[in-house]
């Protein structure tokens, strides 16, 4: 059996198999275009920002709509609000609407967090900031996407779970809204699932440094039944800086001795 | 190298993984289905009436036990009751029960969401209806789940969402039940996931004709969590149809916008 | 056409595509053991006791810090937690608590479900044993994790759903805790998702035998909004054993009208 003969064949049945996937797929695709195309008339649409990891959508509404306004709770002074909304995180949101809010004239309206992951253990969210200008709603939901990309630094996802880390020296409006946080001071955030490495990380945490515990959620009470443990603490930047990093090699540890490979989502940041 | 030799090949190639594939599938059916099969005496059962789409099923029980008639507050004079239920759809299952109590003598005991849709941003539902004789219960089960290929119809699907429309003409009880819309006026569902599309699709319907909005849901009140805003609605038959359309209209530019392809679960219907 | 050239063409295809694929995930396998093996100095860890199906972890702090003594409630007499937690499985977790609180000198401090099951229709938990001793604790997550082949034993899953059925001839004070059963008792709990069967599955155990329901749990209310209908019963030992297998039958039967596959997650035991 001539060796080249079976490579050339091999060859031959690869592109023979790829060139018939593309033509379906390309089938599919433009099928799929189409319906959507003809349901709407036209593609422009003033209310998208963008969007970002996790499935996360950016968007803004000028002028809210009277019955919407009172729906949300929405000061009437507000004319309008940026949204920010995702599948997989809120954590890594909170911390990107809190540097919206400090480079912006916005107001945190709503942290709401919805179960959610796509199956993972954890959250998906909705943050609405509202702004008497519609730039400035604008611009709120423009510097929280950016800054998604390094919030997602340390959530270390596996198979089993996941972690989740945050800090940051000086917390705000975001932080205080979604963990009662005093505003100004350092801030750190350890997220654990399944929810018993997080009860672990959480012991670790307060033992590292002197912190003090804002707030702590399990799947009973502060998550939306998320299979998760969080602590939010605050303290002296040092301390709590150094909390969060004991916290995330504890649950490192924990995934690894159960065979799991925990892996940055992004690039670790802490 | 022959082309036609290639070609032979790869026929007789694709020929044999397909039928050891086969093979392996066979074997593994045969396998389970002799172990439930042990597990089971006999495979009749009066309950069970049909199952569709979003892994729905239909139940009856003729005569309900008396603790359980307890636990579901059910009414002492109905002896009878129909049970929907399914992983991933609660909208599409509460407008197939409210043709079903239009057609039926049958009450709506309750309307339950579960945090469900086998890992995508939404709701499962659990549904009862209850009646004096058992031939009502199974029948509206029954025209239930015949009702359903077309209440899914607006529902779209995509990777990082879906949308949910529903119109009827006139509601019903079940409509009633789940959302508190008056009964016999036009009714319209908006429904849009992650959450923040949501908001922008109430946005839309609201500002888009003459209509009243009876529910609006969100992560933290009114759902069971999941990742999405909920606007029920209210008014004149043209008006709320039009509200529909464009929130719909909105959404699909929104998932189209972060690159989705959303498509309709069966055919679109609105 | 020569067969046996086909058939040695079709080998070295396989043989070719598979290293190729062991190659790559090799080279990934490594690739992530050294970013987690560089974010972690040493990788001993006293609180680990071990992992179970169903991405169970077993873990114990042997002086839980003050601050966390407080926020998860934990008298002050106890030093030391076990902590027992999984993505999928809370009923197979509790009766395995309820063996380990029989077996070792430790409370149950908190029971508490996720919605969780990696996209399935169920829960995850997170189960606190507490002790005064960190022995007791220890000794009480290993009781656990060993029991927990055996409570899985009756999980049957397939793609629409889940069933559960447990049942001990004596419940503890983790079934307790959980479902408020009483002590000493005989005790049996029926699960059945999507939460239609569940119902079914309720109505026919309570039918079958003369039994007492302590706890009917549904998505709105005693779940953590999961797709399940939950029955606990108590009753002679034999009422409960003969409840729990008819309404295990009864929702194999649904499962397979649906064309489902019901299969044991290990062995059934009951």
């Amino acid at each position: 059996m001539n060796k080249d003969i079976v490579q050339k064949v091999l060859e031959e049945v690869k592109k023979q198999i790829e060139m018939k996937d593309k033509k379906i797929l390309d089938l599919e695709i433009k099928e799929e275009e189409e319906k959507v195309e003809n349901l709407i008339g036209s593609s422009s649409i003033t209310e998208y920002i963008g969007c970002a990891i996790g499935d996360t959508v950016g968007l803004v509404i000028a002028n809210v709509d009277t019955a919407l306004h009172e729906k949300i709770g929405l000061d009437k002074k507000y004319r309008s609000i940026g949204i920010l909304g995702s599948r997989t995180g809120a954590g890594p949101h909170i911390m990107a609407a809190d540097e919206a809010v400090k480079a912006t004239n916005t107001e945190v309206v709503a942290v709401e967090l919805a179960r959610d992951t796509k199956g993972g253990a954890g959250h998906g969210s909705l943050i609405i900031l509202a702004s008497e200008d519609v730039s400035d709603a604008r611009r709120a939901v423009e510097v929280a996407l950016r800054e998604l990309d390094r919030t997602f630094g340390d959530v270390y996802g596996c198979d089993a779970g996941h972690l989740e880390l945050q800090y940051t020296a000086r917390a705000s409006y975001a932080v205080n809204k979604a963990f009662g946080a005093p505003i100004g001071k350092a801030f750190g955030l350890i997220v654990g699932a399944p929810a018993a490495i997080g009860v672990v990380m959480a012991d670790t945490a307060l033992k590292t440094a002197n912190v003090e515990a804002v707030a702590y959620s399990s799947p009973n009470a502060g998550t939306a039944h998320s299979n998760e443990v969080i602590l939010a603490i605050t303290g002296d930047s040092g301390a709590v800086r150094q909390s969060v990093m004991a916290a995330r090699d504890k649950g490192l540890v924990i995934l690894k001795a159960m065979g799991q490979k925990p892996k940055s989502t992004t690039t670790p940041y802490i």
